[in-house]
């Protein structure tokens, strides 16, 4: 008998399918959630378009079992032209796959949201999350997005500052209902999207990187997720937790100017 | 043969003592250091005062074998009077410490040092700490905390911001040395010194304990410690991880009136 049921998005490729073999290997139950129509590593995979808000609601009623833990991994990466769908896919259809999926959640469940080091700047992002958030059809993003000048890097980055503050948020709701949820933010990763980032970021990811010594593997970040779903990371909740080389570290250290501090040079 | 060695500060007790605990269970040699002169599941228990620059020297000179991580988890909490002992064990030992054993930390090696939500507010304590940072005799550092008008919470907190700063500050020195470095931010947890915590923060401990339901437990904070040590987390480096039940979301969520974010409740 599988030891604990844990549900994935995005478990096709990159992270979530490094998580869902993790987990598999560990003896759990592993129903996948994708747009593309195989994964690996999986017991089940449904079918999910999170830009198609009728695909979300049949994608959550086609999971028929209570789940330990959900990991809402999927996500687009910046690409000009993308902008309406970065930001339905990577938090308003997450938003709207969480909340009719809670009912599914056990007792004691782990909520993980891949959120990324591209929404560190989350507690400069409040008010234009707060106006994203409060968006209702397809027509009034399309609106916002064009008000507010908002190109692809930055419909991603918001996408993800929102992905944090909403976490923040619910954190409080979670522990009511005995669920608990928490965000990773990894650094540049190497998967298939790491070119798209490299447009988007440019050189300044380049440095990161060329700081860090490479950009991370997914397998270091599926490592972090499938803690973080285990009952072992139990009183981890409202969390962010980078996950990036350094990277984080790195630009704190010149923005707050903290060299005079390093005594182990 | 067992599988890794890892070093312990402040390990006949609380959080310590269950990660000491942890990695014995795991299989793994566990070299405690402490100022009591008894701790259970350690192979060998070393005598450090981390008050004492002396004891620091001559307890790093005893550890003779490298080291696969080292958890700085010795730490006194806000007592009135001791403002000047906080933070010399909390902060200006600790780096004494880690900069002594640096040597013997193994390639890889992981360092964990246990900061505190009480120093989340490390974003506005930069200049304070830097100045604490700066000092090198006993003598400087009663001068500062008389004329910087430093209480015993303030000690504490103040020690444990600089945890946070400090860390962040030798992330990339730590990489070069092919080390890495995090900090671990619980909220109040159920161990002897609690009481100390209740009395120094009041009400407000008081309020956050009774919104995340209970305090935390050191084996819950004891088991990310464990995780952070291992190999599986070797992509964070330079991270703060919050393990604090949901107390610095509830706070985020206060401070930037995040409740129109929420669609779960």
């Amino acid at each position: 008998m599988p030891q604990s049921t844990y549900a994935i998005t995005g478990v096709s490729s990159g992270i979530g399918a490094e998580l869902a073999r993790i987990l598999k290997e560990r003896g759990h139950y592993v129903i996948g959630f994708d747009i593309a129509t195989s994964a690996e590593h999986v017991d089940r995979l449904i079918a999910l378009d999170l830009n198609d808000p009728g695909s979300i609601a049949a994608a959550t009623k086609q999971l028929d079992i209570p789940v330990d833990g959900l990991c809402n991994n999927a996500g687009l990466p910046p690409r000009e032209g993308l902008e309406t769908t970065i930001l339905q896919v990577n938090y308003l259809g997450q938003r709207d796959f969480l909340k009719r999926i809670l009912p599914l959640l056990k007792p004691g469940a782990s909520i993980v949201n891949m959120a990324s080091r591209a929404g560190q700047g989350w507690r400069d992002g409040v008010h234009q999350v707060k106006r994203l958030s409060a968006l209702s059809t397809p027509k009034e993003l399309k609106d916002f997005i064009a008000a507010e000048g908002i190109d692809a890097t930055r419909a991603y980055n918001l996408s993800k500052e929102a992905l944090i503050l909403w976490s923040l948020a619910e954190t409080e709701t979670m522990i009511g209902r005995g669920l608990r949820i928490n965000t990773l933010s990894p650094g540049a990763i190497a998967t298939g999207i790491l070119d798209d980032f490299a447009r988007a970021f440019g050189d300044k990811m380049a440095r990161n990187v060329e700081r860090a010594g490479r950009p991370g593997n997914p397998v270091e970040i599926a490592n972090v997720a499938a803690f973080l779903l285990s009952p072992e990371a139990n009183w981890i909740k409202g969390s962010d937790i980078s996950i990036d080389g350094g990277m984080s570290a790195f630009a704190a250290t010149e923005m707050l100017d903290l060299e005079s501090l390093q005594v182990c040079s």
